[in-house]
């Protein structure tokens, strides 16, 4: 018997998982190496930003899922470096891995175009960490504003800024909107958390321009319906702890507030960078490979580039967007690819996306899907999403959990996970910051303890 | 109409919740003060640090649960300082707030008996924030261990040490122990999880010193059977990143361990000291305060002290353990002495504490519990723990989740928020630790890459 054909798949995200799942049978020896040490359903990512769901809820120890496939093992660990021609990848810590196929799913990360001090005011929203933080930010932010005197202090620490229309944007601000509206209606003694101003800033004409117009313009009315103020051809030119500077036709100007989320670009992870440098393959203008038709890099193939990391295009050219989907269907090709060429077989026609639409959802009962050239939007829009969402989450570990959550939630607009735990950049200090506090009136003057 | 009666009260937890909602319908303005937004269901922090439970299960926003009881509004801040004479507490952040009647519920912390450096490498669990770096911490310990070549230092990494053999210490020990031989067993490939040492160590003479003797002993049996070793009459000397060194009667050595929490001794809040100074009140040798029969610090009628930071005697003089159900009635009695001070009634008879019994898990259907004179063991006692446990959970905001998330476990063993998130101490670079890694056998070297 032969040594066994070496699969290293690079990411457990939505693409590496998929591709490990498909191997399962198959007559190859599999390592997927993660920096993390579970599967994240990102689509509900946002959900954990917004207190509704809690970490554990939408992700899975990648350990676990995958224990009982015998061909397959899990590494936790960060790839830094590759040669592609002895075929070895090479970990941050040092270890080395020899393959025979990669699948490199090693997804994107957020980019600020240049700006990376942007960061700290802005945090994206890519990994639970980033998310638990964006929640502290905004609960925090409506304590701080019951404790202060001063309107205009209040006013910024009750402004919400999102910065990107996209789908995450959209749904932030919609979540946000439904906090301040109802969840925490009642919760307040000083302020009135639906007086927040929330506001999806984008620099294109319309927002989710990923989608037909019309379904853009139903987001929008559901969005403004919901208190978000939507502004459009806005650029950001500057953002630090008081809020941002924005660059319009009219000028520039400042927007204050407390509490930015980025949802803009992203780019290719930095092990995609690498990647591109060390096989000389072409990227577009986000950093993304460009592949072949079969998912390789071109001169390599042995080396499957799928997911947000990949460049590829559909039969009419058009190049696919950055969803799971797309990530999964390359990671089931890309496993059939190499189990056919561990066995002999000849390759497989090229990959073909089959593409079920999209959605983006935009409150309680409110979203907007295409699918099939049908344009829904409202609640049977998202009788479509929660459907498909909750039906990937059962698949991937039984998590009927998430469906009785939410159904308490949309009976009640609670949210249980509205915790503020870790610590966030805008921590606030009342005693450097601000000069009156609303407590009791009069009585700011610091008590003269006795000895 | 003569001005409204001001409570404070300082802490969200058992008693300063139960305090506030036996407030709700009197004639008073009340404000709680916490640290957190949340109240923690402290009595399973341990299942989030062994993974069993999300932060949101276990927690509840206190605002949340206060939001329709009109008199009480709740302040996210540092409680610091306090003037008894002018009736005044003063908040980190500068703000001051007078009161009538000053309820204390301000806890205890975990106490290093003055080894505080200790903490970086034996983190206790007191809050949400510790308890997710525990498991960090724990799950993070497989994932090296696996990646390690050299037997010596996986067992290191695969050594759990537990200090303190109180509840919280039994309750850890017996959750890594059932992590380690159920959880993970299909989980690794090139180590096996069920050879990992947990050793529950403990300076006295049995674990579970405030049971009767008869629990304890079997409490040491079950603990045995799940695999953990205990560990008694031993006395820690030193903790640093390596392990203990210890002292006991055979002499002084050294116990090599990654992993150490630390369940042993708790002292008073840091407010708590603060208050004793200030109104020259006696403690007890864990910094408890001692209160009168009204609760009461001596000399200030109008200071309750209720929960960990005080020390009560019941009845034949024996002092009141730190028990949520001991913090909760001396918040009722507080806030009922109030109510009644409030309208000019006189005081009620001193506070009498209605003893219903301690419980500690020690695994999956395995517990002690002594009640009314009457001890249990093994699954008896579990149904009785899982009961009372889950009544109060439903209580405080309806996590019948809890129950479900249980009975999945119960049935198989798995975690499912085994998640590592965040960062700990002990996090690992194995290019600067580790001579050999577990990888592709003599493939160690490090690749040559070419420009």
């Amino acid at each position: 018997m032969s040594k066994q054909h070496r699969v290293v798949i690079i990411g457990g995200g939505f693409g590496g998982l998929s591709a490990a799942r498909v191997l399962k049978s198959a007559p190859v020896e599999v390592t997927l190496i993660d920096r993390r040490n579970y599967h994240l359903f990102q689509p509900l990512l946002y959900q954990i930003a917004t207190g509704s769901l809690s970490p554990g809820d939408i992700a899975s120890p990648l350990r676990g899922v995958l224990s009982r496939q015998q061909n397959t093992r899990v590494l936790m660990g960060e790839v830094e470096n590759i040669d592609p021609v002895q075929k070895h990848v090479l970990l941050a810590d040092g270890a080395t891995f020899e393959y025979d196929s990669l699948i490199v799913a090693a997804g994107s990360r957020s980019f600020y175009y240049g700006h990376e001090n942007w960061r700290e005011w802005a945090p994206s929203l890519k990994n639970v960490d980033e998310a638990v933080n964006i929640r502290h930010k905004i609960l925090y932010a409506f304590e701080v504003a019951e404790r202060l005197a001063d309107p205009a202090q209040r006013r910024e620490w009750l402004t919400f800024i999102i910065i990107g229309g996209g789908a995450t944007g959209v749904e932030l601000a919609g979540a946000i909107a439904e906090i301040s509206r109802q969840t925490l209606k009642h919760d307040f003694r000083s302020i009135h958390p639906e007086d927040a101003q929330i506001i999806l800033i984008d620099g294109g004409e319309r927002v989710l321009s990923a989608f037909p117009e019309d379904l853009s313009k139903k987001a929008s009315n559901a969005l403004a319906r919901l208190g978000v103020q939507v502004k459009l051809g806005l650029m950001v030119q500057d953002i630090d702890k008081e809020g941002l500077t924005i660059q319009s036709q009219q000028g520039t100007y400042r927007m204050p507030a407390k509490t930015v989320i980025w949802a803009g670009g992203v780019t290719a992870s930095q092990f995609g960078n690498t990647l591109a440098v060390r096989t000389n393959a072409e990227t577009d203008r986000s950093g993304r490979i460009k592949v072949t038709p079969q998912l390789t890099i071109p001169g390599y193939p042995d080396i499957y580039v799928i997911g947000d990391l990949a460049s590829a295009v559909d039969a009419k050219g058009k190049p696919l967007p950055g969803l799971a989907q797309v990530a999964m269907q390359g990671g089931a090709y890309a496993a059939k690819a190499i189990t056919r060429k561990a066995g002999g077989k000849p390759q497989p026609p090229p990959f073909k996306y089959f593409d079920k639409g999209t959605l983006a959802v935009i409150g309680r009962w409110s979203a907007v899907a295409d699918a099939f050239g049908v344009h829904l939007s409202g609640y049977p829009a998202w009788l479509v999403w929660a459907f498909i969402h909750l039906m990937y989450i059962v698949e991937f570990q039984s998590r009927i959990l998430v469906f009785i959550q939410w159904a308490i939630q949309d009976l009640t607009f609670n949210r249980s996970a509205r915790l503020i735990t870790g610590s966030a950049a805008t921590d606030f200090n009342f005693n450097k910051e601000v000069s009156a506090v609303a407590t009791n009136p009069a009585e700011n003057a610091k008590i003269a303890l006795k000895a």
